[in-house]
């Protein structure tokens, strides 16, 4: 069937006033390309009950031409200025009613906190509430509820909270299985590579103009531009096709290839019983923080050092300052001697260390603002060290030495012989 | 008079498939804000020309009813999916020219690039042209001009490149004189206050509600979540009553307020000559990598450990088995050995630790998830331990975690007596 005109509406007077950025609504076109949909607008809005009721009347109006599906986040909160549930209520003239799944789980918070559910204030109680006759959509982050709410035919208002570690564990755990519902669709399949330190354009010129009349008839490709890699999405019905996509694209990029190397290196690490240490100096701890998002990691991540110093890197490791002085803090010599000296002092699998110049300032002629060393330590007791200059600016830098060591961690535990 | 209806329009399809963030609707209307103006709805839309064009018709026909002010960014490049100049023209009916200064600009761009005028390509020159009769707004960085174009009564539409560091300078150097000529008026105050593990409910009900006959009649308030502080926001063009009401709030709560932690202990750190060095356990790095995202954060932070495993706070900090086992890893008296045999390894002026239960699993009845001890070592030698049961999954457990460590070293640094 047709694709729906796809609306995403953010509602929050601190994004229409600039204090906050709306990350929401790309996030959510992103997922919704994966489902095969392109997004035609975004709209913005305050906590202004007037203009989110115009708002969903247009929408309402627009849904007579067309299916629409439109996307709401924010304004599901405790505090008067949200409007969303208020809204939808004028809208479509119905009441509303509490959730009982909703009103059980705050009474467990409030208790876990030692308070009663008389305790509840009324405002808070409020985010338990929905129309009457929608589709709920469960919270398992927060407390406000969401739902899809029929706007016409084949037309749907999907209102989700706004902040985003609740917002998207709903969109992908209760929203997802109901739009399949909603817009069954031939099933699209999808294959997704990433690439390190290559930019997008270069990834068109190189891979997808030479190859498009042979592959993208057939299937669709885009690219997300993330910190130190690329992420190359190929969707098609045909599974042989993205069979060959996928092996044209490990055969011209052997080197820089990966699949997501966050949940493989937790996978491997974890099946493989192997531990890890960090050394960290210019990223000061992000690749630690990195490499504990998942639950679970404290079965493979020991700990380590933060030597941001060179008295740091000299009195935790032991590093003679002369080495230091001679090579630089940024340095092969340095990155070899940090890992080196970490693992000596934790004894585990792998020892990773950074060393480099995240910026403004620190840069020269030779080592540049964005040179950064990393060195990896593998269980058979080698060392090699890597060598880079990332672009961007101070926080681009940090990220992309993170990624990219996590990246040299995958490729290690890859080539792995048992 | 009366303010304009604001609508910020940015083009580009890398926008609504959520590959780029758009950073320039919220930075103009940062913008706008301090010249006193609220903005009523951003809107975004991919290079289609027959979207765009029917966008533009609806302002035309809003403009009709208010007077409206349209700033749109994007789509005033070169290549084919740039539809801006060529909507504009279908919508006014006009015709284009080539403004000269630009034309002449240009020239000399390719002269210095050893090329020459006949060397233009079409699309390039293209970039020179602007509605007949507009207002024109010169670009200093690049190439593309922008223009304003009246659409109705006291309503106008800006069109700038949506190259943010082209589009930035034209909007400071052309467009904001502009403004004030089209649109007199008086300006607005702004008071920004941070509290810290409350609510926005809880604030809502103690704060605002009993203060609200006194003081928001005249002053609008705004509150945004954050990782264990809540950012509390002011507006009013009246001085003396701004002041009264961060007055009443520094009174209500006076331990739990606070300016914009991340840079002011930057900022007191630098100030003082104070070094800094930290201990994390279950925020992994989070803390370490907070304290260096300011550039010349070297100059106070140190460096310090990640102790995630037991073993590693016993081999690396030298705290007794026997004490981790007794009163668990989780516990003020770990959280104080942390942090005393870090301030002993590094000798810095501060010295912190963060020891917690970040989930989903490890809970238990007295020690639920969220549990955190957070030791602070001041540089009179004192330590404190706080401990904390911060909600939220676990990547909001170890932002408030990390965050709420840093207001108690503002808190530390404030209450010093030098």
């Amino acid at each position: 069937m047709m694709s729906p005109f796809i609306v995403i509406l953010s509602t929050g007077s601190e994004l229409t006033a600039g204090r906050s950025l709306d990350t929401n609504s790309g996030w959510i076109a992103n997922q919704l390309f994966e489902l095969g949909w392109k997004v035609k607008k975004f709209i913005t809005l305050p906590d202004d009950p007037n203009l989110i009721l115009s708002e969903l009347q247009s929408l309402q109006t627009l849904a007579k031409e067309k299916p629409v599906l439109a996307i709401m986040t924010g304004g599901l909160g405790p505090t008067e200025d949200d409007y969303t549930l208020e809204s939808v209520l004028k809208l479509t003239g119905k009441k509303s009613y509490s959730v009982e799944k909703a009103k059980l789980r705050l009474t467990k918070i409030y208790e876990s906190r030692g308070k009663e559910y008389k305790d509840i204030l009324p405002n808070v109680f409020r985010q338990t509430f929905v129309p009457e006759g929608c589709k709920t959509l469960d919270n398992s982050v927060g407390i406000a509820v969401g739902f899809v709410e029929s706007i016409g035919e084949k037309s749907y208002l999907v209102c989700m909270p706004g902040v985003p570690s609740e917002m998207t564990e709903m969109f992908k755990r209760r929203l997802v299985p109901e739009l399949k519902k909603l817009y069954p669709r031939e099933n699209l399949l999808q294959k997704t590579k990433w690439l390190w330190n290559i930019g997008e354009s270069l990834f068109q010129n190189d891979f997808i103009e030479p190859n498009r009349t042979e592959f993208f008839h057939e299937a669709e490709w885009g690219v997300t531009a993330n910190r130190g890699y690329i992420k190359c999405i190929f969707q098609s019905t045909n599974q042989n096709l993205l069979d060959q996509i996928i092996n044209r694209l490990e055969t011209q990029y052997p080197k820089i290839i990966s699949d997501d190397v966050f949940i493989n290196v937790h996978d491997r690490l974890l099946a493989d019983k192997l531990t890890i240490s960090v050394v960290e100096s210019c990223t000061g701890g992000l690749l630690g923080k990195k490499l504990t998002e998942q639950p679970g990691s404290s079965s493979y991540f020991m700990g380590g050092f933060l030597t941001y110093s060179n008295e740091m890197k000299s009195n935790l490791l032991g590093i003679p300052i002369e080495t230091i002085n001679t090579y630089g803090a940024v340095s092969e010599e340095v990155a070899k001697a940090m890992v080196d000296g970490l693992c000596q002092k934790t004894g585990t699998h792998y020892g990773v260390s950074i060393t480099g110049i995240a910026g403004p300032d620190g840069g020269s002629e030779g080592k540049p603002v964005g040179t950064v060393c990393i060195g990896i330590k593998e269980p058979n007791g080698e060392t090699t060290v890597h060598r880079y200059v990332f672009p961007g600016n101070r926080e681009a830098i940090r990220e992309n030495a993170s990624n990219t060591a996590i990246f040299l961690i995958y490729q290690s535990l890859k080539n792995r012989v048992i």
